[in-house]
């Protein structure tokens, strides 16, 4: 294998969002005439705005993504099989598919059904730099820098693909990882869908009865909260798609937050200590601001 | 009533930690000579850590609070009340006590008591300026700039006492707000205790089974569980002292979950979706970060 393997001279990127707008940003201000970025939106107003941001702006999917060598999907993870089905025939051999999905159990299959081209391999990519910002408007292009980037290839891929993909991220910035589609949507639910299921509970349970609290909040309900200002319609998908591991994720933390509900009925100092003392070990373990 | 009440010639600080010492340090900062501040700290330690921050340090509570014209008890919201008995024989009368805990409603009769002096008023102040970071070292002369400080004045306390109080955190750069104690324990038990027992209950789960999901952690798990790196001894202190509040707002948060879970149960995509948007709208009603 290539410490480094090839870096892809054409890019179509599906999608003008956060993560598509700012990919395509960073293609061109990192490798500039070096790789032919095309980008993809339905509509046109999206398009507009976006204006500049690649070589290449188009609402047809076959412009887009003909002998193009890498494709990324960035739409939501809900319409990424169809559009598949639909650019599949314009692909030439050995095209890679990615996407940049936060699911991928649910996306494999059909994704690689939808495509029905054993030359065109797919493998999945989640670069964890989303925020609550959605849009071309929020890209950035050194959004990926520092950001970890999880790659989730399995036995099908080539080896020499998943080197391609790794050298990809790896050449945008991100701190890359494998794993399998099952263990990153077990991780992802953990760290990323609960966080933002129970913040949106969390601001309903704090504000719901009496929005003029809100007068008084300080930073730490701001951050705390901060990823419950995400696009509903996104994060409803992402939720469902990934459901049965969301589902046990807040199944643990109704679990969590019984048994701090009796430890302060006790009035258990010395428990409450110790409860809030292991979170804040656990914590340790996060690494440190990019 | 006059617009901008006297300022306080001396100010005895009781506790060097992130308030206390960033209290010490804007005075300094900000006043100069006009005003003679007093840093008290139980040990040594935390005195020498603290140096250069006030005109006077000392482990002495008659040095540090006798003929002060206010005292602000910057400890754990535990020990307030025994150090107004020990230290209420040294004050001249007028001295306005006030202090920067998290919980009032506990707080107030257990230190006009202790303080047992009709010439010396108490009237709480919470500056919600904390962060999961504590001590000295931690302090900063600009903590207060733009945070909003909570007076929790009620009718024993002469308007003339409120104005001089609100003065202070005025100058001080806060954005001030009157509330009873009551209605400031119910509205902090939602907008400051519940999310931070949830971020640590999110930790918990999160992490538990698997402190390896760590390494795939965006901004998004970083910021919202933040306040979970807090003091546990701290914190456990403030959950139990505002106890019947933090309970309540426990059981609505876990209303908010299961109701979640159902809708994620039964494939309600627009359930879903309604349910994220309207925790988006209501966080609308949250200022912008400072």
């Amino acid at each position: 294998m290539d410490a480094a393997a090839r870096f892809p001279d054409s890019v179509a990127i599906l999608g003008p969002g956060l993560l598509g707008g700012s990919l395509a940003l960073a293609l061109k201000s990192d490798f500039g005439a070096a790789v032919d970025v095309r980008l993809w939106a339905r509509r046109d107003a999206a398009l507009q705005e976006a204006t500049g941001a690649a070589d290449l702006l188009t609402n047809d999917l076959e412009k887009a993504t003909r002998d193009a060598e890498m494709v990324v999907l960035a739409t939501p993870v809900g319409i990424m099989a169809s559009l598949c089905s639909q650019l599949a025939p314009y692909l030439r051999p050995g095209t890679l598919v990615t996407d940049v999905g936060s699911v991928k159990g649910s996306l494999v299959r059909p994704i690689r059904e939808a495509l029905s081209r054993s030359d065109v391999p797919y493998l999945g990519s989640h670069p964890m730099a989303g925020s609550e910002q959605t849009g071309f408007k929020a890209a950035r292009a050194d959004l990926f820098q520092r950001a970890v980037c999880i790659l989730t290839p399995d036995e099908s891929n080539a080896p020499a693909d998943i080197e391609r993909l790794e050298t990809f991220w790896l050449r945008l910035g991100c701190k890359t990882l494998r794993m399998s589609a099952e263990e990153h949507d077990r991780k992802i639910a953990r760290i990323s869908h609960l966080p933002h299921a129970v913040a949106s509970a969390v601001v309903r349970a704090a504000l719901a009865a009496d929005p003029t609290a809100a007068e008084c909040t300080g930073n730490g309900f701001r951050d705390a909260t901060r990823i419950a200002g995400g696009d509903p319609g996104m994060w409803a998908g992402i939720l469902l798609e990934n459901r049965d591991q969301v589902l046990a994720a807040l199944h643990d933390v109704s679990s969590q937050i019984t048994e701090l509900v009796e430890i302060l009925r006790r009035l258990d100092e010395e428990a409450l200590r110790r409860y809030l003392d292991a979170a804040r070990s656990l914590r340790k373990h996060v690494p440190a601001a990019r």
